[in-house]
Formats: structure tokens, C-alpha cells, sequence
């Protein structure tokens, strides 16, 4: 009797541990081969990159235990606004600005600097203001302009020192060219009150970014904040608006396109460790079909002129006000073999609308990239197309919070696109406008804020590549060869640094 | 000459037509065959569930395109709290009420009832009152309590009345028994906060639900309230506290869950129409592996004693407070053959933390459906192994939203879910605590809010179908003919009142 027991208890014992290590083994099975599918992790690092990847993760660990244990001082969980200073002083963050990032594939061109930055270029001769009850108007000229001001054109020099106090008058131009305001979420309660601010920024600054020596001083000094900033290349959207100088004399888009070639071939003397910009022509999309039609015979023109230099074409402007894409469908499909396309699309939340339905044109018009894609992830066989065509999405994290399309950067779609090892490149869209570095914020947030607690160097290296992969630069072995002596350096520095 | 040149633009336009006619048809066929993969697609609507589709969708659309057009005044957008009561004027959401919505798979049995309905409670006989500085203690008894009170017991009668202004009283009260405050993203502004009030509720409450004859009393009115929004049948979630009675007898778990039984029989008996409810056990997770040894135990016992109520186990509590799923893992699979599994998982923003691991456990300890899964989205392969297992994904947006895990529900992972056709079902968490209807806040919010604005009367249906098939009703096909039966009445309503 006894003995009957003691060897059904010790029968059950077997099966029961037998069924458990299966279990485990199943449980980590999965967890591990879902690893494999995340954006990185087919690459392998070596011996010093494993001691820089230990040194990083550590530190991305403690950020992110720490806020596990106390969610009222995560970060990421906040507006942009209350934490873009305050993570500056991440010894991570540090990391990851000295990091080679490889290249900013999305972003606009008179939307890199900041206000300290723009209120500087104030400071330049003949500059004439006029302030309006909600907005500021700007005109460089020999003489007091004829254009219309409700007020008085004053110059800005007498506005300036007749205020009283420089300092105070200068706080008041920065709200300008900012969307910075203390109370973003009371404030900024719906997508529109933010773009309405954002579209106030550009009507401001126009005038003062078109005057032709300062639009060629803001695209040096841009080029310069991103090499700074570990950028190599990069692939700026314009709208090529029309230059004007001290005499009057206006300018076509081809001016503007070519003044930016000029101030980057300077650039490339001066810094000729920088590998160059190209141009992607992003002109307003909420227009007719007519005019998209002029859009594409400039586009035409820039591309014979400069064909070096011209990378490909674009509509820009808030998808749900503007006009979808669908509309200029045909227009845009004729001339499909003449361009490389890079459209914005799905930079919404209005699941089925007519702006989210901008993926799938983006997409049958063979786009090489999609800027924003947030809606993707509702769309499971375009998500598949787009793996399918190798389709890189150019994901904004930080754009798409201060935009209003999400809050908390938890809830981005980028995590999905990133454990799904979607094709993702990270830009900044228009980091001046939130104060941000030109690309090391949206890296950082995306690395802590938005990936695994898991991701690791890898997806930051990946990320870094991708960039340089699905750019339009050409020699691409030369981009990654520097690159990876980048790259190495970098690794070295962490580990003599921080291990 | 000419003919040469007349063929030639004619060949042109013939070429071109023809390969805007395939990107047409692309386009209009990846739409298609995405739509095909949302849940509810697989239904063919009858005539007249067609026409009740037009009236439907005529109304959808109205309310949607008037919120693309006005943002600010998009409700989805915004925290629940502040539509809660508009969206009531809503034709379409008296729809949704009206509709038989299946079962509700996934509600605590303490957070039915808003806060009207408690302060109801404290009308009571023999209950006494003490006020603590953040919260509120109750008991009944004959006798002034002997229990700790840093103020003093008063009878509640007394204490109402003595007040001076019983509305203001009544009015205080009512804090202590809801969630809903004036401005809950200020106040509520990390996840620990509105959890922190979440507890208070259910620490201030217990002894007043706990008494035996309110505990019989509340349960009845809920599953009155459930009844009443359309709802055939209910698996309730209990931690199965312990009852008290005016003697101060105190009983133990099995004696609630009978209690439950009992009244059960009884509201069937008065309400023949329902079918029932089945209870899922579901105990605190924040406790050792010795805690869940003697849950398991009880659940044996509930199970033995009450083979046809007893639903299943599952675990309950703030997940990234609580103990991960993992530490109970050599347990909980020692005996998962013996119960259904419908654990709480994925409930949580932490990408790659513990909490968000316990999705993997839920999948290998076999869960027949797992509660909220929020995090699944994040997790590309454990998605795949939940549509492989055919795992129930209990999905209730409007809790996610009141308890921080999700500001916009636009961004709610729901809408992937249910772009996958994954097996989605809706419920509704702790609805009383939001003072939101039973269900139809639930689905109304997924059917306008969520889902794509193409998704019509089918995914309705199918969520209604789903929570019938994914529930634990044995006799499947009685519960959808008395469906059907009910649905067709709907139908025939909508035409007769809408169309």
C-alpha cells in the first residue's frame, strides 16, 4: 500500500516538473523568437560593441525601472514641453547625441531652428516689423515698405530699442517662432488649435526666412545644427517659396532650389566631413489639381537643373484639411516614373477618413517613403504591402505628440512598427519649432520612451542605418564605410567613458 | 507627319489611361481586401439588415465627418468624462442601447452601479458612519462599533441628518463612490493617482457591499442594470470577500459565491428572459505563492460546490504593482487543467516590463480569454499564437481611458484588434464607477470612436456574436436562436423608428 502511493506520488512529481519545464521552455520560446522580429536584432554586435551595449543599458534600465516605480515622474508620459530640458541632463541622452545617427530623412527646412535662433536673424539690417493683434509681419527694405499693416511698419531696429527693455521685447518676438507655450494640453485642447499656431509660425517667419542672404545664413547654420548633432546627410523638405532681396527683385523656385545648392556647396568646403543634403520639392497640398500640375513641371525643371542635388517630390500641409491625396491621383501617377515620391500620409487619427486612406495612395503611387505613417498600424495588409515593396516609414515621434496625435509616446504605433521589424527611419519633422536637438530627442525618446525595455544598441545602430539604407544618397558603400569607422569610434568613447 | 504625330499622342493617352486604370484598380482592391479582414466582414447582412445598416452608417458618418471637419468639437478625443452625458442625446447611441448586445465577459462585480445607486445604499438600516480625513468608514451593526475610528462612529441616520442640508451630504458621499471628478487630466495625472482613487473606492465600499443582505441586493440590480441595457448574459469577476452579517457572523467565500447563486435563481426566476451569469473567481494578484495555493483551493471548493456558476480564476490588481503572472506560474499550471483561465494581462504602457510579460503567461497557462490585453499590439508574435489559440481578448476602452493607459481612444490598439479580426470582445470593466451605462458606452465608443469609419451594422453583430461564443454558456446554440430572435426585433425597430 505504501509503497503504491509513494510511487504515485513521485509519478505525479515527474509529470507535473516534466509539464512545467515545457511550459517555461515555451514561455521563453516565445518571448525570444519575438525578439528576433524587432527592427536591430539581426545584427550582430561585436565583443566592444557588447561592453558599450552593457554600459547603455544599464542606464536605459535605471531611467526605466525607475519610472515603472514611480509612473509621476515618468517623462514620457508628459507633454513634450515638460521634459525636452529636463532629459538633457540623461547621461544616456548624452550618449546618444554623440552617437553618429546617420541621416535626417524628414524634415523642413525653415523648421530647424529655434526661437533663440530666430530672434537673432531679427537682429540683421533693414529689417522692418509690423505687428498685427495676433501675428507679426516682417520685410527686409531699403525703405519703409508699401505693403499693407494695420498698424505701422517700423524698423526693428527702433521698435526694438524704443520698447524700453531688449530683453522683454525680444521674449515677446520668440512666442512667434515657437510652439513652446507652458499649458500645451489646456491650451492646445484639439489638433487644430495647435496647427492653427503652427501655420501662424510660417505666415510670421516667411518674410523674414525669404529675404535671399538669410534664407541661405538659416540653411548653413540648419546643416551646421545637424552635423552637430552626429547627422552626416541629409534630405530637406521645401516649398520653395519665392526669394526676394534688398532691391525688390523676386525670385522663382528654381533660385531658391539653387541658392540652397550654392550654400551647401560652401557648406561641403568648409566641413568636408558632412556627406551633403538633397532636396525633396514638398510644396502645399491643399490646392487644385491645376496647380498641382505647375507643382510637377517645377518639379520637372529642378530635376533637370539639378539633378544631383533634387531627390524627389512631395505635398505637405495638415492631411485632414488639405486635399487627399486621391485627388491628384492621376496627375501624380503620370509623371510616377519621372520621381522619386515621398508623401506624407497618415499623419491622422481619423481611422477610414480620406487622410488615412493617404497610405494607399502613397503607397499604388510607389512611393520610396511615407512620412509620418502613424495610421499605419490600423492597416494590416498596406502594413504588409509596405514590407512587401520595402516602403521605409519616416516616423516623427515627438512631431506627432506636439501635433496632437498622441499623448503619451507609449501609445505611438511606432512600437508596433518596431517590434514588427518594419522598414523605420527616425527624423525630427521640425525640431526647432519644440526646441529640440535636430535629431537626438527623437532618438532618445524613441530608444526609452517608445521601444522595449529590451532594445538595445542594436536598434539604435539599425535605426542609424536604415537611414542611411533607404536615403537617396548615392555611393551608399562609402556613406556606410564612414559610417562604421563613426560608429566604432563611438563604441570606443562609451566604453572608455561610462564602463 | 501629322498622322505620325496623331497616333503617337493617341498611343500615349491610351498607355497612360491604361496604367491609371491598374493603379485604380489596385488601389480600390487593397481597400477592399483590407476591409475584408475586419472583424465582422465574414457576415452577410440580410435585406433588411441592410436597410438598418443605411440608417446606421447614415448616422455614424454624420457624427464623424462633423467631428473631422470640427476637431474641437470631436468628443473621442477628449477624457471620457467630459461626453459621458452628451453622447446620450445621440440617436445613434440610443441605437446602440436598444441593440442586444450578447454578454458582458468581463466586469467587477463591485463597479456595476455609479455613484447614485451607492449612496442609495447608505438609506440602509443599522449602518454606521466614520469619517476619516481622505475617506470613510462603514459597518453595519446594532451597536456602535467597537472597530478603530479616529473620529467617531455616528449612525448614518444621524449623520445625514444632523448635517443640516442632505443634499450637500449625499452630495459629499458620492465622491467617496466614483472615479468621475471635474477635471481629471489635471488631477489624475499619472497612472498611480487614478489607481490610488480606484483602491479608495473599493477599501471605502467593502464594508457596506459586504453586508450580506446589500451584497444580495446590489448583485440583483445589477444584473437588473444588465438586463436592462441589453445584455443576455454576465461573467462576473468577484474577489469573493467575506461576508458579514447584523450578528456580526461572518462567512467565508464559498458562502458569497452561494449568495450570488441564490440571487441569481431568484432574478431568473423574476426575469425569465436572461440566461443567467457565471462567476470568474478573481482574487488579488498583489500577494505570495502561499496566498495563491489557498486561491487555488477555494476555487476547487467553488468549483465542486457550484459546478454550473463557477466560471473560472483569474487574478486581479493594478498589473505593474501587483506580482507579475510569472512568480504563480509553477502553480497556476499545476492545475491549469482543472479551471479556465481568463487572466487579466497586457494591461499596462511598459513596454517589455513584467507586467506587460504577462501576456506570454496568460498564453501558456492556456487562457480562454485574456482581460484587457492592451499591450498585445506591442507584441507581433503573441498576437499570432492569440488568433492561433483562438484566446477571447476582453477589450474595455472606456476603463483603459479613465485609468490613464490611453488619452485619445483613437489611439486605442481596439482599433487594430479589430482590423485583424482578431476574437474581440467588448465589455466594460468597472462601468459604474465612470457612471457609464453597463455596455452601450463600451460598444458606442468602439463602433464611432474606435473602429474605422467604414466599419458598420457587422462588426456591431459580431461583437454581440463573439461575447455569446467566447463566453462559458454551455448551451451555445439556445443562447444566438434567442439572439437572432432578438436581433431581427432590433432590426425591425431601427427600420420602423429611422428609416
Amino acid at each position: 500500500m505504501w509503497s503504491y502511493i509513494v510511487v504515485s506520488i513521485c509519478v505525479t512529481q515527474v509529470l507535473t516538473d516534466k509539464s512545467f519545464s515545457k511550459l517555461i521552455s515555451e514561455r521563453e520560446t516565445l518571448l525570444k523568437n519575438e525578439l528576433k522580429m524587432m527592427l536591430g536584432s539581426d545584427l550582430v554586435l561585436s565583443d566592444s560593441e557588447q561592453q558599450a551595449n552593457d554600459v547603455i543599458m544599464k542606464l536605459k534600465r535605471r531611467e526605466l525601472d525607475y519610472g515603472f516605480r514611480n509612473p509621476q515622474y515618468f517623462n514620457f508620459s508628459k507633454h513634450f514641453f515638460e521634459y525636452k530640458d529636463d532629459i538633457k541632463r540623461s547621461e544616456l541622452f548624452q550618449i546618444v547625441k554623440a552617437m553618429p545617427k546617420g541621416a535626417v530623412l524628414h524634415a523642413h527646412d525653415t523648421a530647424i531652428q529655434n526661437q533663440d535662433y530666430v530672434v537673432s536673424l531679427t537682429y540683421w539690417q533693414d529689417l522692418y516689423v509690423c505687428f498685427l493683434e495676433d501675428n507679426i509681419l516682417f520685410l527686409f527694405s531699403k525703405e519703409k515698405p508699401n505693403e499693407k499693416c494695420p498698424t505701422q511698419w517700423q524698423l526693428m531696429k527702433d521698435a526694438r530699442y524704443s520698447s524700453g527693455n531688449v530683453e522683454k521685447f525680444d521674449a515677446h518676438l520668440k512666442q512667434y517662432f515657437t510652439l513652446v507655450i507652458d499649458d500645451p494640453v489646456q491650451d492646445y485642447d484639439n489638433i487644430n488649435a495647435v496647427w492653427s499656431k503652427f501655420q501662424h509660425y510660417f505666415i510670421a517667419t516667411s518674410p523674414l526666412f525669404c529675404y535671399k542672404p538669410i534664407w541661405e545664413q538659416y540653411f548653413y547654420d540648419a546643416l551646421k545644427a545637424f552635423r552637430n548633432d552626429n547627422v552626416m546627410f541629409v534630405e530637406i523638405r521645401s516649398v520653395l517659396p519665392q526669394l526676394y532681396d534688398i532691391d525688390g527683385n523676386v525670385y522663382d523656385e528654381l533660385v531658391t532650389a539653387q541658392s540652397y545648392k550654392k550654400v551647401l556647396d560652401k557648406f561641403l568646403t568648409d566641413y568636408p566631413d558632412f556627406f551633403g543634403a538633397k532636396l525633396i520639392y514638398a510644396p502645399l497640398r491643399s490646392v487644385d489639381v491645376k496647380t498641382v500640375e505647375e507643382y510637377i513641371n517645377i518639379a520637372r525643371v529642378l530635376k533637370k537643373k539639378l539633378p544631383d542635388f533634387f531627390a524627389g517630390f512631395d505635398l505637405v500641409g495638415q492631411e485632414d484639411l488639405g486635399n487627399p491625396t486621391s485627388e491628384f491621383l492621376m496627375q501624380l501617377n503620370d509623371v510616377s516614373h519621372e520621381f522619386n515620391y515621398f508623401f506624407h500620409a497618415g499623419e491622422t487619427n481619423w481611422y477610414g477618413s480620406s487622410s488615412d486612406e493617404n497610405l494607399v495612395d502613397a503607397i499604388v503611387l510607389n512611393a520610396k517613403r511615407i512620412g509620418h505613417a502613424f495610421a499605419l498600424v490600423k492597416h494590416p495588409l498596406l502594413l504588409e504591402e509596405v514590407k512587401k515593396r520595402n516602403i521605409a516609414l519616416e516616423v516623427n515621434v515627438i512631431s506627432n505628440v506636439v501635433l496632437k496625435l498622441v499623448e503619451d509616446v507609449r501609445n505611438h504605433p511606432l512600437a508596433t512598427f518596431l517590434a514588427q521589424g518594419l522598414p523605420v527611419v527616425i527624423s525630427s519633422d521640425d525640431p526647432g519649432l519644440w526646441d529640440a536637438e535636430p535629431l537626438t530627442h527623437d532618438f532618445y525618446v524613441t530608444f526609452v520612451g517608445v521601444a522595449s525595455r529590451h532594445a538595445d544598441l542594436r536598434l539604435l545602430k539599425k535605426l542609424a542605418l536604415n537611414s542611411l539604407y533607404y536615403s537617396t544618397y548615392k555611393n551608399k558603400d562609402k556613406l556606410v564605410h564612414e559610417f562604421d569607422i563613426r560608429w566604432a569610434k563611438f563604441v570606443h568613447n562609451v566604453i572608455r567613458d561610462y564602463a
